[in-house]
């Protein structure tokens, strides 16, 4: 859309001005520039930043931008790994921090209402607080918000036993394109009236209506946890492990897999608890009341070391927490390897893991570049990072051959090209590798009767 | 519309008969009467009756009904319980039981691949073989499938642990109204490309495309699982027993509750465990590895104890069989009370489960009929049953106006009319008293993207 204005004109800037006084409008440059980035280290600039308090000024906001044809940029973190949040088409960057309020925790109704702007953590740790429980998790979860975790439906650790935000969002109020607000759902944690809309808003990376309101399901908190680390010479040796743990009847809360490369730059950063020959690993949480996750412990236990493993160490309660700190650590210890990272969010039915993660090896091994796999094994959701150094020759663009590769591969396998991060910029020019025509015409369509004028996060739908 | 035609032009029918040969279509008022129908007891008599075999033969079914404009109403055992499998503008009834393969299990990938007409009880059987676990279990499981199950987002008891239908679908396989046939998600258990169509289509009711094979999620099979069912003298004990079992940081699988007129029906019918002055149950299961069953039996008899029970009898295994017998007779044992019934399925915020059955209570006395309710208290999913008699007087409209007491009441309470058996017939006239005009024109919007000239199951979407 290169139609695009390059700046407000004086009047649209009043307009804004009017609907967001004050500091709730922003218009410098350096404002303009800091609201145009995500985590994925992809930028634009905007035409504008606003910071609605309430609902009623997104309404008032999406009435006009309709009006003037102007695109609009939910925001909130940034913590997007995909640039799902840059403003690629100009327009408003709208950002949701100063709706940031807990409305409400029910401890009868195993429920709690939030603004898109809480912090998921923060959100987990009040309702702990009330013997209540949040189980999503996704990796950036001490820095990313409800609204933007719906708006991806992210995932993380826990969702091998407990599912995906999709999976905890009960109700939802949202602000469509023209300013109309909705009430989605409720406070049921059941509910087959008309179609689902809002399981459909949820993941839809804000591009058919702004969310301001959620309420989500909660579950009883459980009273414990534990976990068991567990080395194995290769990676076979990990996945057999895994399918012990399952064949033993046992459900674990979490089921995180590492690589021999992420193993090498694990070692090359931190204190590691174990031996040379180490291969691969398997981290597995399990959780509940306190005699059930004794019990499960030491089923565990036996059941990966009937697996052979190179060796293996258990905690529970705090004391495991460092245990998963070396799968926190990952991210900053894999530039041990190389300076520069690609990363993907691959997913591959389960029984495919040992497949994808040789054929990924087998593509960084063959142009040269080191290929971390990590992640979710207990859902097939792997995280691939190819490490590289962009001021060595061609190797950024080696890097992004290894991206297609890696895409093919794992569509071949009957895999998707996101698990959890979504397609955003760096993976939506890849989307007709796995969606058909006819699939995209039915989003296109879909689109099209929430946003008719394609003004709700444009350039980021598929 | 009362255009639709009476019959079939000599054409239409031959169109027909050369997709599905033999015996693969019916034309005769036998068939036409019996595939007319539904668990509703509603009725309606269609065109013609095909039972497709491929999703060739639907594809090509879809696209000769959308030339020729005439409606196409998907049917597999028709245990729906709101009408919506009633051909209510006549059309072609498309029966799913000749597709009723289940095409893979696999143990590796935790997925099984079926073809629609699959009876639900039957997957379950076939996957556990395999030490594997697929959890949605509707009370009809024995006798509906999943095409059934898929088309209604069905639940069940064991939804509290493990949610509803809609958490087990990753991906379809769908034919159009016009004939295209498209597959949405895959194999994997995460996948965000995209807008989610796959939960888009489950629980759409059969409005927006014809399934033609879900691939499922499946769970490791639990080794074990136990019991509680306690009385108590009254609705509050039952309801503050079920809040300490939460309490304890225990997530039970299955979270049943009976009021004093469900205690009085059975008792009627059969041999019952409790005392006299009973008024309330509460049936609880608990799932996992022996030990850790064991280990939270013991702490939920505790729990229930404490919270001053009639009785409390526990069962683990088979052994708990007899306790859930109790809990499946409730259907007929109600007939005890009055020859007719009217069912609903309304949910509530699971807080206001109290408030909104001592009201059901209310309307049945203020109106002078009994009225039992029972269900999923884990979710706040209560099956009301206005119990009457047809015969006498103006029964069945005292009834209806019960209806509409309980709805006006679920809603004034933040619930909703339906948690799992869907809108359809039954409750279709009653949609705009839940959903505003702009979550309508969203819906017709979306159904107008899929089914463009209305054709798949009219009459029942919103």
């Amino acid at each position: 859309m290169s139609s695009q204005p390059e700046k407000l004109t004086r009047s649209q800037r009043k307009a804004l001005e009017a609907i967001f006084p004050g500091e709730q409008s922003g218009f410098t440059v350096g404002e303009l520039l800091s609201c145009g980035v995500d985590a994925s280290r992809l930028h634009a600039r905007p035409l504008a930043l606003v910071k609605p308090r309430t609902t009623a000024q997104v309404s008032e906001l999406l009435a006009w931008a309709q009006r003037e044809r102007i695109p609009v940029y939910p925001r909130a973190r940034a913590t997007n790994k995909v640039g799902g949040c840059v403003p690629v088409k100009g327009g408003v960057v709208v950002s949701s921090l100063n709706m940031d309020s807990i409305l409400d925790i029910d401890r009868a109704d195993f429920t709690a209402t939030v603004q898109p702007g809480v912090v998921t953590a923060h959100l987990q740790k009040k309702v702990e607080s009330h013997c209540l429980f949040y189980p999503p998790d996704p990796a950036s979860l001490k820095i990313s918000t409800i609204g933007g975790n719906i708006s991806t439906c992210a995932g993380g650790m826990r969702a091998v036993k407990y599912g995906v935000t999709r999976d905890y969002v009960l109700g939802l109020e949202a602000v469509l394109p023209g300013g109309k607000v909705i009430r989605t759902g409720g406070r049921t944690h059941k509910n087959v009236v008309g179609l689902d809309l809002t399981r459909l808003l949820v993941g839809s990376a804000g591009t058919l209506a702004f969310v301001t309101e959620a309420t989500l399901k909660l579950l009883p908190l459980p009273e414990y946890s534990a976990s068991i680390l567990c080395g194995f010479s290769n990676l076979s040796g990990a996945l057999e492990g895994a399918q012990a743990v399952f064949d033993s009847g046992i459900l674990p809360t979490a089921m995180e897999l590492m690589d021999h490369n992420t193993v090498k730059a694990l070692e090359l950063h931190s204190e590691v608890p174990w031996p040379s020959g180490t291969g691969g690993l398997l981290l597995l949480k399990i959780d509940g009341s306190v005699p059930s996750v004794e019990a499960d412990l030491e089923r565990m236990f036996t059941v990966v070391q009937d697996s052979g493993p190179t060796f293996v160490e258990q905690g529970a309660g705090e004391d495991q927490e460092r245990l998963w700190e070396l799968r926190r650590v990952i991210s900053p210890a894999a530039f041990n390897l190389a300076p520069d990272k690609q990363g993907e969010d691959v997913a591959v039915p389960r029984g495919s893991v040992a497949r994808a993660i040789e054929g990924f090896h087998s593509i960084g091994n063959r142009l040269g570049l080191t290929v971390l796999c990590f992640g979710h094994l207990g859902d097939g959701n792997i995280h691939v990072s190819v490490m590289y150094d962009k001021s060595v020759d061609a190797q950024k663009e080696i890097a992004l051959k290894a991206k297609k590769e890696i895409f093919s591969l794992t569509l071949s396998l009957g895999g998707t090209l996101s698990g959890e991060h979504g397609l955003g910029l760096t993976k939506g020019g890849y989307a007709r590798m796995q969606l058909s025509e006819d699939e995209i015409n039915l989003m296109s369509g879909i689109k099209g009767v929430f946003d008719p004028h394609n003004l709700m996060n444009p350039g980021k739908a598929v």
